[in-house]
């Protein structure tokens, strides 16, 4: 038990957790600060499965929030409410959910396979990790770059968070591979080689169009090389099957899949089958558990509230560009639309299906948790970070053990990055 | 006059400058925050000259003190010791100096002009412009950073410190000149094409070869070119004459030569002749006055002395490669040398001498500071920015009025980048 005042500060308020408490942890408060006396009170009053959360390093490997770090106004240190502004990850959260970090994404969206559209997505993704860097350096007690496998519990023991850095979509590097080196100095340690459609490097599991590639194209198997080289994770969701049993295949260290559901429960193609998590098993490979509700069910679609949406964005362009007085306008008219049409949501039951199912198939040294906070991620029962207790909860009624658990939230996807690690380390005698 | 705390503390300051004073400007200290009343009083017993300097907006264009953010331990906060770690740059002498900003330079040695050379160096040039991006982040209330001409007004205005960005050797560029965007969108405002060598954009003042294109190569021209499209000052120091010339005719837009010296005063490559001078003044340009010394006079050089430091460089490696206690041996190190070998110097009678030579030619327009400060410059009477107000002072006696001092300190160079601006905008016209 560390001296740590937001460390305390935390510890001092899971025993009566959610939203009061929450709202009392603003990190800069003087008054929340207790001294360690009283924390081992509060922490001898945790419940036992709250506890067993605490002692594990507990990260989620799809954390879409630095796109949030370029709105206007945002403040990752101000607690925010995801009925207001969909946010659903700031530091008071992960405290109130006991989030100790995860991979923070680089985000592109993907435009022509052209030298042009290259250059500038390449500029905007050196930009999201400033972004990334920026909130790190602005608040050095509270988060902290991590790019060893070792940094992780390193970095949970100091209080801090956790930050690694991904790329989902690899297309920001264009065919320039001497890129990934310039992410991987910038602290990158996992790459995604496509995102919604093909590209470059490969195929996509959502292209309208199938597969051009049969999976990973010469450069995308050159893209594996070079992050094998350099002791980067390869993260095949949103890869078409066929990309993904490339990826397994050729990469030299187990891959991971960042975000992914299972194909068993329900058949979608953002989803694995069974047959593909076995081999993802053999590999050695992890899959981490996507909370985004489209995918582990069926929900009606809503055409009309789709068009609403859209023709405000038209209206009012790109909300990173936006006044911080226009993009609470933004807001108000999107919860209009909300409000005019109720979304058909999974729930935290349908989501845990997925992810008891996959611990059934494979079981915990290969499964952990990636619930694509802020990129579209959130089941009714677990709206944002602050819900993850849960998730530990229901592991230890479905009789998986601590040691298990611990491997779920961290232990796996630290493996896999120490196995990278040394793999490039080897290259270098 | 505004309530901000440090503000307050360097008008406090002021009026008894020097070392006692500084030494008590810890912006972190409650003590020092004096009351607005109070200050008003300090201001008024401030010297004639001094009160001027503050007036002004005080830029230097050529800070290598980006190079030190990155050493083992170098905090920007804390004031260092020149004579102990040869530090020149932090808050508390930015203070004591009345400098309030200027180009924070990212600078890249020479290597090979080839693609893996180049694909480093880049690398490396980004992860510069992320340390001058993190260290603003970590310092929000006393350094901002500034892209526009009219940022630096606001920026004093709110007593902060102004921080626009500089490349000095455009060779990590590369062959790809939509880098120079990506530099751009980080923030960079000023890009000089060459450094000690010849490269792809030119040819150096001070290649041992001479020159191999008679000035800018085809590239280099590109470079103006684009510089120009992007609103992006040109600058000619450490460029030969005839690159300096090629820059003044392509250029749609005044360029600067952000560290240099006067020929006619003092015979070296690094300096420019009348001629150059003059053609600079009809060009609209401004020379911005360096302190190297070896650049201000004939100083007797040491071989001995060089030869013990390229050792102590061989034998312990790069010192940002260094642990903190290896990066404070390698420092004990290099003051014995210093102690065996004491090197002839230039002093602020020299340094002035250049800078009034220049001012006589071309005028109050066109003349500025970039002292080459953690970069080699600093003469005896001027061993960092702490001193700045003599400048200020001599100028006065040499009979510039305040108007002529504020364009010297800041003026200029705030004009240039709002005609570089002007120029990009009218293009997308």
């Amino acid at each position: 038990m560390t001296a740590h005042p937001f460390r305390t500060t935390l510890l001092s308020c899971v025993a009566f957790l959610a939203g009061a408490c929450a709202t009392a942890t603003g990190p800069s408060s003087e008054e929340d600060i207790v001294s360690s006396e009283e924390v081992v009170v509060e922490t001898e009053e945790m419940s036992p499965s709250r506890a067993m959360h605490e002692r594990a390093i507990v990260m989620d490997t799809h954390l879409d929030t630095p796109a949030n770090l370029v709105l206007p106004g945002f403040d990752i240190m101000e607690r925010h409410d995801p009925a207001l502004d969909y946010s659903q990850v700031d530091l008071p959260r992960m405290v109130e959910g006991g989030l100790d970090g995860g991979f923070w994404v680089i985000y592109t969206p993907q435009g022509p396979l052209a030298t042009e559209a290259y250059e500038a997505v390449r500029d905007t993704a050196i930009l999201r990790s400033l972004a990334i860097h920026k909130m790190v350096a602005a608040n050095p007690d509270y988060f902290e770059i991590a790019t060893k496998s070792t940094d992780a519990a390193r970095i949970e023991g100091e209080g801090k968070r956790i930050v690694y850095q991904s790329i989902e979509n690899a297309y920001p590097l264009g065919e320039d591979l001497s890129l990934l080196k310039t992410f991987y100095r910038l602290g990158v340690r996992m790459v995604g080689p496509v995102h919604f459609a093909n590209n470059q490097f490969g195929d996509s599991a959502t292209d309208p169009e199938g597969p051009d590639n049969d999976g990973l194209s010469a450069l995308g198997f050159e893209l594996v090389k070079e992050a094998n080289r350099l002791g980067i994770l390869l993260d095949g969701s949103h890869a078409h099957d066929l990309t993904v049993y490339d990826m397994m295949e050729a990469s030299k260290t187990p891959i991971i899949l960042s975000h992914s559901g299972a194909r068993n429960v329900f058949d979608h193609p953002r989803n694995v089958d069974d047959a593909l998590l076995l081999k993802l098993k053999e590999t050695g490979g992890v899959i981490q558990m996507n909370a985004l509700g489209a995918y582990l069910k069926v929900l009606q679609t809503q055409p009309a509230k789709r068009a609403a949406i859209m023709k405000l964005r038209k209206e009012m362009g790109d909300v990173d560009q936006m006044t911080e007085e226009d993009y609470q306008t933004y807001l108000e008219t999107r919860r209009a639309i909300d409000a005019e049409f109720p979304s058909d949501m999974a729930d935290f039951d349908d989501y845990m299906e997925h992810f008891i199912h996959v611990l059934d198939l494979i079981g915990p040294d290969h499964v952990g948790v990636g619930a694509d906070w802020d990129g579209g991620g959130g089941v009714v029962g677990m709206q944002d970070i602050a819900a993850f207790p849960l998730i530990t909860e229901r592991l230890i009624d479905a009789g998986y053990a601590e040691e298990d658990i611990k491997k779920i939230w961290g232990g796996n996807v630290i493996r896999l990055l120490g196995e990278a690690e040394e793999y490039a380390a080897s290259l270098k005698e």
